[in-house]
């Protein structure tokens, strides 16, 4: 019982507070990924350039390479003169190299000639047979790209928590690093709660509820760069969920258990976990809302991590974001990484705030500026639409339609 | 040649011009998907609801299900009596009914008693043997969902076009809806240019360049819900062209070529698809900055859509993202769909606009405020962390710090 706390703690206390009692950051397994296969949202371990980019000064326009010095003062009353003495080769490097008052013929992507310094877009030149009226100036090193001017073998190209996206993959692809490397952390899940059924289940009978909590969790997760795996529905009793947890601690780094929003079940889960090994359970409710019954747990010396998360699916949906994603990161790199985006909006209407509490309302974007959508009972009207969650630091009370508001963007 | 353009389109009138011109939408295949598997960012068709949800009115609170009007004015000062005749039982339906004076114990997610219309929580009541005082008056309704209350059997679950992500996967889970149906598109991406090599090519030559435009593509294609694949990179050949396209075409819905960044591969690109069936060639350039050099062309017997994208990889994600996406949602449904959410931001630096064009500059947030990050040549550094571009009307010149600017998020 090392560590047990009586009372809600803050948010980013709790996850401070776990990080620590546990050690963070752990060894975790590590792989190679292949952008070929479906990596998206994959998060990386740090990415170092095997090399620079680009290897030679290329050009940015289509063009005349040349020395800089040939158009001083050249402008569209006095053209410079300059002598085409060839065109570069798309893919291969130019054999020649430009004498004063020379040019050469590049494109874009073309590697520059030996003594050229510049290029002159191809529209501020007139062409008269092997000749080239420069009707502007260029400066040295203008409409190119210096050799490891994008970056420099063995700099940083990614840093450690970028996720492989259109924008990264196209970064990892021109660096020559397609297969990069990725953490890999096992996370199981598990739902509890005697009257849910898995989530394929067609036929429903009274008073049961499909799963939903775990499908939110795996996507979730699969958002924010993790996989996961589902190892079932436990029923509420304190052996089985005993038996299922002691199973999954043999099998994964990461247990994620939801559900159980009765007292009694929260009860003997929380007494279940304060019977783990040391630390056992650290955190016994958040200062948040909705959130507040979240349970965290580990274990040091055998690396694993066990969170009880609230069983309503938006509940379960705020805590997983805001405390178990900023956790892992945590786990696996020793820094707590946001995976929201942060920005003050004007609020479309009232937003009703609670002091003494963090607080999460769904928040939708309408012309600009930013509504609520009160969650209520109903997880499905208010969730799928909206674009973010609007964040009340405990301080916060009512804010008025104008006023603005911190809504973190998913 | 019918529907040749000679001058830039505006954007939206080059999506609307092709989506008419082709007949859109068109019957496109369609197939189930499993959320049990990875259905990240698929697009949906429309999901209609196969059953109530509830199928029965339930208690969302821990508490006493009772008759309201029993505790009509009772307060902390004046309590009313209840008695307690039973607990609901999870998971099942209560086998007893509520009389005058009657509650039961319910907790979250209980079905109601016959005649019961409210729950009282908890915490508002104290009890003594078999009896509550209810410290707070209910309405009807209170702290319950009625059956059919999040939606009905057959109304509109998801609309079509809406993405398999966190949110929807757990109600569609909810709603006994696993397995919905999604659009199929077959599209396939060539990069076209002598100096491409394959984005796993290890030892770049000089003047070659790994692909880059194709893992933005096919990431970019995911991210907005659609898979394709990549059938090479084609030399800078006529022939070498045709017969690519033309097998593309047989195999393929949509084609995407990106690349050909020189004047003379764009020109017999132009020439190649505008001998293609009826219509052919429509847009020949769009008034936008990046994307001016884009084709779209297309056959509408056949059922093809052709696009030319740009080379410079910043070029191609933009008109990707600004064209391609919204014109295969009129192929599918018929209706252009916007990826992007907008926003109104206000600026943390100046942005250079220039009129006459529609313009795309990629926007990062910082300390709530939206910052430019020019581009230049530099695809890598501006692109990776940008959360959104900036989007300028061509009416728009330069706005200064502090002014509000449109991002399109993404």
């Amino acid at each position: 019982m090392a560590g047990f706390v009586e009372e809600l703690m803050p948010r980013e206390k709790a996850i401070a507070f776990t990080a620590e009692s546990l050690g963070f950051p752990w060894q975790t397994d590590r792989g190679k990924i292949s952008l070929a296969g479906n990596g998206t949202g994959r998060l990386l371990n740090t990415v170092k350039a095997p090399e620079d980019a680009p290897p030679y000064t290329r050009s940015t326009r289509d063009g005349y390479a040349l020395r800089s010095a040939d158009t001083f003062g050249a402008g569209p009353g006095a053209p410079a003169f300059l002598r085409i003495v060839g065109e570069v080769p798309m893919g291969s490097l130019p054999e020649f190299t430009l004498g004063p008052g020379e040019c050469a013929v590049i494109h874009t992507g073309g590697i520059l000639p030996g003594e050229a310094d510049a290029v002159l877009m191809a529209e501020d030149a007139d062409t008269a047979g092997s000749w080239i009226e420069a009707r502007s100036a260029v400066q040295r090193g203008e409409n190119l790209l210096r050799a490891g001017e994008e970056f420099s073998r063995g700099s940083v190209l990614l840093p450690r928590g970028t996720k492989i996206d259109w924008r990264t993959a196209g970064l990892l692809s021109m660096a020559g690093a397609d297969t990069p490397e990725v953490p890999r952390l096992r996370i199981i899940l598990l739902s509890t709660g005697d009257e849910i059924v898995p989530s394929d289940r067609k036929d429903l009978p009274p008073g049961k509820f499909r799963d939903v909590n775990s499908p939110i969790l795996s996507y979730l997760l699969r958002k924010e760069g993790y996989e996961s795996s589902f190892s079932g529905i436990i029923p509420d009793r304190p052996e089985a969920l005993k038996t299922a947890l002691s199973k999954a601690l043999s099998e994964g780094d990461v247990i994620i258990l939801s559900g159980g929003s009765s007292v009694s079940v929260r009860d003997y889960c929380s007494s279940l976990l304060s019977s783990l090994p040391s630390p056992g359970l650290l955190v016994r409710g958040i200062l948040m809302s909705p959130g507040k019954p979240t349970l965290i747990a580990g274990m040091k010396e055998e690396k694993k991590l066990v969170l009880g998360l609230p069983g309503h699916p938006f509940s379960c949906f705020v805590t997983a974001w805001t405390v178990l994603i900023p956790l892992l990161s945590a786990l696996i790199w020793g820094e707590v990484m946001e995976p929201w985006r942060r920005l003050l909006l004007p609020l479309g209407g009232p937003l009703f705030g609670h002091t003494g509490m963090e607080e999460f309302i769904p928040c939708t974007f309408s012309g600009g500026k930013a509504l609520p959508s009160p969650i209520q009972s109903s997880f499905s009207k208010a969730l799928y639409r909206a674009d973010g969650l609007f964040h009340l630091p405990p301080s916060c009370e009512t804010l008025r339609s104008g006023e603005e508001a911190e809504v973190w963007l998913w």
